[in-house]
């Protein structure tokens, strides 16, 4: 029983386990990838009897513990949710592999080849909150780029997360793939978390997904290469010349459309020019979508509902129906505005002016900027990428959405025939 | 003066004028870049009188501080090597801005339009020891690339340091360019390295120079994400169809060419089959240009001039004339010892063989992987970049020799026409 084998594992026996597991992947073709997210694809619909009911002991712990109902939702898996799972594995299984690309290459004048190619990172460390979604997902992104994987998915989650791991598991050896390339370390609780963290040489790269806390903790904390996923401060500039409508449609469909993710709007510059003309119509239209408007001084003198602005207000990642909102003297003050208080995540500029249009995409230096565009874009499902490891907010290895070649490194193959440096 | 600028500036301060120089660096065009990289190469080239009596007070501290010999040639610098210098400095000049260069994009069903583009980091830190070519290379490349960059260069070479960031800073003033795109932390002495590495949020990535110590530091206390240049355990596998000529040639050319640096091979593999009629002439022709074998007990059978080697030698980076020899029972075995010994920096297979020469390119897993070539190529300017940062021995971001579009991270750009999410 894998319960058994995983009980009597240490912690390094498990890193060991994966690294062997990750010598097997590097060198499996597409086509059995394919065959094992196939086989996850189907163990996860047809095994809701061994996956619901570790499901509803979770959440009765988290009831239990005090879960907060939008916790407990994110944690619930029901039929329909473990249909959807089964249906972004084999979303996976359909994007091209990125393994052995050929990146860039040439022939030197003395003869020698050269090309670099993707190769897997080899053993991919992962930390999550309380989503049992997230296991399946990332153990498909994780095998279809080649890498064995070590997760650490949070006591909320633990039993669901053990028994979608046997699943996966048993999938994986059913295609003759290696059973460890798939692993949790939860039994190890806190601790190995903390233990992940330092397993340099044995963990090529650590990615946090949740919130804040976790992420800087991990940052901070990792000894191991970190590709950070981070939060979003982000900004939607209303220049002088902003389409009404389009300031209308941009605004309301970056704030309201989903409030608690990282590429929801949550401060709104307005240029002084414009504050009579959009203003007043803008944040109507937001209050009666339930929005609470935190404006400075000359966005309450134009709506009086406002609730003043604080200075904590211009820094604060709400995840909620609130916004900050500040009118601005122009595209400068924009741009010093979000270069103070940005986490460099998403900011779009509504404008018809095509010189403020390339000097806002010139000079903020987030990872994904815009030009009359919802911010709600930056998505790697949006950006055609199929599948999202999750938003990178670093600039080293990955910036913006984390599609498959993000959970890659490369090579350099050099093709020689007896050539020596001169 | 400079000096006295510098000298009432806190480590902050410098830190805060980093980040504004490299907002004015990264719109800087590709033809002011270059003229101000000429503008150094002209003020390297004429100001010998400035640059030599500061490099001739480091090079007698040295003395007196015991530096060796070896360390002192790195240190020096003499008309000769200034024009070096200078010349280096023009090569990069030469090469294509990486800045603004258009990695992948498309076209989304919605009308989207999406680019990925080079952007620089913002501002690179350099740690690095007692070779004042150094702060001239990295300030070219940082410069072509777009970067601001805080050089802490080592007290062995802080007179010669602090005169060549002040040409550099008068060069670039002189173009318009800000003094402050280019500094050294020097002043701030061992305190300044430790806050350098913690310095999040001022600096964007920090690169270690210099030696295996200094690198490991950097990389266990750095917050800022470091880009780590590594050691080179290097290993050559002369296979059993290895072609007699290419083996001897490329073990003398990969072993004796320029023992000291970390393309060098270090530790020499032989199948079996092939130990007889290939190891008594090339270990005959490495030890006629100087070198120490140290043998396993089968090497030893067939030259019994080698020393015994011990476990130590297998992961030693020697930099010397020394080198480890193993005959081993074939290709996995080989695989095998690299797995476990080397450090992922270059490995090469000296063999006929097709199949297991593709096993070798697919399964050993370091930066740069040859068939049939000396393992000296791993090398920027080798590769055709032009100039080197260093050669990267992680998996994150850059591997292998790094150039230019190395010290560039990218950012989506997306235009749009009102587009929300549906």
């Amino acid at each position: 029983m894998p319960e058994t084998i995983v009980a009597t594992r240490s912690f390094t026996e498990k890193l060991v386990a994966a690294r062997s597991a990750s010598l097997s992947l590097a060198t499996a073709d597409a086509a059995l990838k394919n065959r094992a997210l196939e086989a996850i694809a189907v163990a996860v619909e047809r095994n809701a009897d061994r996956i619901i009911p570790a499901n509803d002991l979770d959440l009765a712990n988290g009831r239990e513990n005090g879960l907060s109902s939008g916790l407990q939702d994110r944690l619930r898996l029901d039929e329909g949710r473990l249909r959807g799972l089964a249906s972004a594995v084999r979303e996976v299984a359909a994007l091209v592999d990125p393994v052995g690309e050929n990146v860039r290459g040439q022939t030197l004048p003395n003869g020698l080849k050269l090309s670099q190619v993707r190769v897997p990172f080899g053993v991919v460390g992962v930390i999550y909150e309380a989503r049992p979604n997230v296991t399946v997902d990332i153990a498909a992104l994780a095998l279809k780029s080649g890498n064995a994987v070590v997760l650490r998915g949070g006591s909320a989650a633990e039993n669901s997360n053990r028994v979608l791991v046997e699943l996966i598991q048993e999938a994986l050896a059913s295609v003759g793939l290696p059973a460890d390339s798939v692993q949790t370390i939860d039994e190890f609780g806190r601790d190995g978390a903390k233990q992940l963290m330092h397993a340099r040489g044995y963990v090529d790269v650590l990615i946090p997904r949740g919130s804040a806390d976790l992420i800087n903790t991990v940052v901070a904390e990792s000894k191991v290469p970190v590709i950070e996923t981070g939060a979003g401060v982000v900004h939607v500039f209303l220049d002088e010349s902003a389409d009404r409508q389009w300031a209308i449609d941009i605004v309301q469909n970056s704030k309201v459309q989903r409030p608690s993710v990282c590429n929801a709007l949550e401060t709104l510059l307005v240029h002084e020019a414009a504050a009579d003309r959009l203003l007043p119509t803008v944040l109507a239209d937001l209050a009666a979508s339930g929005v609470t408007i935190h404006g400075d001084e000359r966005t309450r003198a134009l709506f009086p509902d406002a609730v003043p602005a604080t200075e904590d207000d211009w820094s604060t990642e709400y995840m909620t129906l609130d916004l900050s909102v500040r009118v601005v003297s122009g595209l400068d003050a924009a741009l010093e505005h979000i270069r103070r208080y940005s986490t460099q995540h998403t900011e779009s500029i509504i404008t018809n002016d095509l010189g403020n249009a390339e000097r806002f995409l010139a000079e903020v230096d987030s990872a994904v900027v815009m030009v009359n565009a919802s911010t709600r874009f930056t998505d790697g499902g949006e950006f055609g990428f199929g599948a999202e490891v999750g938003i990178s907010t670093q600039k080293l290895h990955a910036r913006g959405p984390m599609g498959l070649s993000e959970l890659t490194s490369t090579k350099w193959i050099v093709r020689g025939s007896g050539q020596v440096r001169a």
